[in-house]
């Protein structure tokens, strides 16, 4: 396994994004967060999406140069245009705003209409809890999976994401509505193997956990069958109606790519105005440690709360380089020069 | 099958409460919310919890003469301690002070310290859409399953309630994170049954439709596996700290009833503010339309949005009276005596 340090690959990226046309401040923020995703373990949200970011560029589909603006201010809620700008240097600028905004109110929230894809959405929960709020966001999409009850794709599978700050680790959870990302199934295909649970439905409507015939069918299983279908269209109705932006249906008219013109809401907190960030701390510390003293069900097995594994992985490849595929190390580098 | 007329229901239920020593307003009101919540259809929160709810008070665990008190106001965010009274008018007084605040901030948030079980979630959704508000609101609970990975019961069910209006119906989310209740495996069992998909883990690790093995591991399904089990855990982490109340953990430790001492957030926001009243309309109906327009599963069969089921049996309920368990509603009627 090829593993490259996390400076070489921010370089890398960087210098892609400027090749594409970006300004060296973008470029760097940008890289810093697909680097960032890959280091923690999203190699799918990071340097493996660099290509198809600047693919999107070429064509036409991502403004580099355009900036986020303010279309109304509402008190504690403020709506942008994206202005299919980066997703990433607007969901950066709407989560920082949220949080502007939440110290004088408590909370802040800033909607996003005419964006475009945000990446890995677990970013922006950690750039909230970095600075001591609780961060809750979320992205609609284009259509990637049936309605419970439904054979033909009508829903997005609508990231939504849930961060509390805590020193010794923030909690933080990254969840898409689908039980599986269609990369998951792609992976897990080409290793010939099965999903550990069943992901969607074959030709004949039958659960399988085979990735190949809910490839084809796209019917793949919202997280929770109809649970996880009702809450994505409630985040793409929420996303929508408080951004002035696009819902699902619509961004399926506009075929500008995976997320063009979506719409987003970011939502910051702020703990420390309630009880004082000590008693905060003390809170979200006993939730882990009551977590952590669960009997595992496998021997010698761990309990994790969510956002630990992606805190190891971060150590880990800091430490030893960041695992990249080689073909994809490949393009990204040819897309440096 | 007996089905009772709403009036007749709500009649009998109020004067359960009063004689359980509730004033006749306040008996009135959560009359309301049980009988509108088993005429939706939602009977095991409806009349189903009458006969514990006066054995909740007469325990001491429910305070039916306590009022919410104001702790602290941060601008867009008001915490409030429930002082154990009845959940249902405590979390009708939180929504609806978060909607007088949203009126001024375009978002208000009531978080809610020290309450007690707010039967229905649901009902606080419908309270916000009925005057044209997005809402959107959740609670702790007491452990009722594993973590994700773990074998003993660590992290609550904590119920989750997202509401956008529509003139033509609602569009209504209310997901528990375990995949089934414990009701849903009792009455489960109770028939014979086997539950649609597996609920949970049997004796041996091994997921079971069956709902007797799940009964007795309490090894119960979190809503999409591992993704449920960490949307619990951050719903917690949430409500405990911006409430400056108890977490599951703690509620653990005060074994006062289900949900006796409980942390709760309610989120009101103004979809009106941003592009007017038509607009969000538009965009509601066209994600409903989207939904409608999918191929069903099954020959005639139908997609729903979430939210329509409930109103089918609201409509149903209305004209043809509240289907009632015999013994239940008998129950009911000696403690209106």
């Amino acid at each position: 396994m090829t593993r490259i340090p996390f400076e070489t690959m921010k370089r890398e990226v960087k210098q892609a994004f400027v090749s594409a046309g970006m300004s060296e401040e973008k470029a760097d923020m940008c890289a810093q967060v697909h680097t960032e995703t890959s280091c923690d373990g999203v190699f799918s949200h990071g340097l493996n999406r660099v290509a198809r970011f600047v693919d999107y560029v070429k064509q036409g589909l991502v403004d580099v140069n355009a900036e986020p603006s303010l279309i109304k201010s509402l008190g504690a809620i403020e709506v942008y245009n994206g202005n299919r700008g980066p997703g990433i240097l607007n969901a950066i600028s709407a989560m920082d705003r949220a949080m502007e905004i939440a110290k004088n109110y408590g909370v802040g929230i800033v909607t996003l209409q005419n964006t475009t894809h945000w990446m890995r959405g677990g970013t922006y929960g950690l750039k909230a809890v970095e600075k001591g709020f609780i961060g809750i966001c979320w992205t609609n999409t284009e259509s990637v999976m049936p309605a419970w009850g439904g054979k033909n794709t009508r829903i997005g599978n609508n990231p939504f994401v849930m961060a509390v700050p805590r020193k010794k680790g923030p909690v933080i959870l990254d969840m898409a509505m689908s039980q599986y990302s269609y990369g998951k199934l792609q992976t897990t295909r080409l290793k010939n193997e099965l999903l550990p649970y069943p992901g969607g439905f074959d030709e004949n409507g039958n659960l399988t956990s085979e990735p190949g015939p809910i490839e084809k069918t796209m019917r793949v299983l919202p997280t929770g069958y109809w649970k996880g279908s009702g809450f994505s269209i409630l985040l793409d109705a929420v996303a929508a109606t408080m951004s002035g932006g696009l819902s699902t249906n619509e961004i399926d008219k506009e075929q500008a790519g995976s997320c063009g013109g979506c719409s987003q809401v970011f939502i910051a907190m702020d703990p420390a105005q309630i009880n004082g960030e000590e008693h905060s701390e003390k809170v979200v510390d006993g939730i882990v440690e009551y977590i952590k003293t669960s009997e595992p069900e496998k021997e010698n097995g761990e309990v994790y709360y969510p956002g630990e594994n992606s805190a190891k992985n971060r150590q880990d490849n800091m430490e030893h380089g960041i695992p990249v595929d080689e073909e994809i190390w490949k393009e990204v580098l040819s897309l440096a020069k």
